[in-house]
């Protein structure tokens, strides 16, 4: 998505580490305008597909994930993060490591907002290592319910999480893929 | 705001304790329609201001918020949570003290995106005792920016928040105020 794109250029920042900041327009101020164009192209992409729901993980993904369900005319469910286990008969629980943060956390959603059969499109704003997007594809298949694809804003295609999860047969799309990064430069993919 | 009020009305669960869960149409699961009448209903009752930027904390009051900032045009900026005391330069911070969790956390905004003058509107899913509508007061004061007011999904009259910062002189609008809750009821503020 070009203009996704060159919003990275202008404003994104890189970190030592291969740190991607783009808090300035996606996960700590948000542009709603741009947000609302990428829930947009991300209905473009998926228009084939009947979707019943949009799943997300707070925090940075749920402004997209309502405009993107705001686009689709669906429910918006987030997952929520807990350090603890929690048992409860009344949820779906997975464990996510957090590359970013070098922790697990508990990824929990409420059994009575996915139910057998939905259409499930999960939505995010990173898709780097993968561990995000697999918790929730594992949510999805623990209530029964069938994933219909991922949509990322920002997918780092030089760490594996897109190339292993597209392995096992997920549809991803992603608004701008990054071939390589360095400090002074910013590489996409050409696709 | 009658359409949030039948909502609650029908889809509301009390909760002993106090508590209130919208979890199926406003801070797990989020109905995108809603919130985006939502959000037309807070340009219509602020309209007679300039605002330059949404601010909310995360997670459950992001949705509302980066709906509002699309019908203001203007960027929404979220606070995020954290357990540890992070001392850097270039963040405000602030303590806010959750009574659902019974605990303290630091409330954190980015220097960058928080700018002397700028005028602000706090927007947040609920209003009980105030802690964190204070805490985001707290924030855009030590920017130097200004607070225009706080809109908020359901107001929690019975409980002190909403006079107390009135009291202070902070505007609020509540698009639903509960007045008193029991296990087969809830009473709405008339006005």
């Amino acid at each position: 998505m070009q203009q996704l794109i060159e919003r990275i250029k202008r404003d994104g920042v890189v970190r030592p580490g291969g740190v991607l900041k783009v808090d300035s327009f996606l996960n700590h101020q948000i542009d709603p305008a741009l947000s609302y164009d990428m829930a947009k192209e991300i209905r473009r992409l998926f228009a084939d597909e009947k979707v019943d729901k949009i799943l997300t993980i707070e925090a940075s993904g749920i402004g997209m994930a309502v405009l993107t369900g705001l686009v689709f005319g669906c429910p918006v469910l987030f997952a929520k993060k807990s350090k603890t286990i929690n048992l409860s008969d009344d949820i779906y629980s997975t464990t996510v490591y957090s590359f970013t943060h070098q922790v697990s956390k508990q990824v929990l959603v409420s059994k009575r907002y996915l139910n057998p059969g939905e259409r499930v499109l999960i939505v995010d704003d990173f898709l780097a290592n993968g561990a995000a997007l697999e918790g929730l594809c594992d949510i999805v298949g623990q209530a029964g319910a069938e994933v219909v694809g991922a949509a990322v804003a920002i997918e780092k295609a030089f760490q594996p999480g897109g190339e292993r999860l597209r392995g096992k047969g997920l549809r991803i799309e992603a608004l701008a893929r990054i071939a390589s990064m360095s400090d002074d430069s910013i590489e996409f993919c050409e696709d």
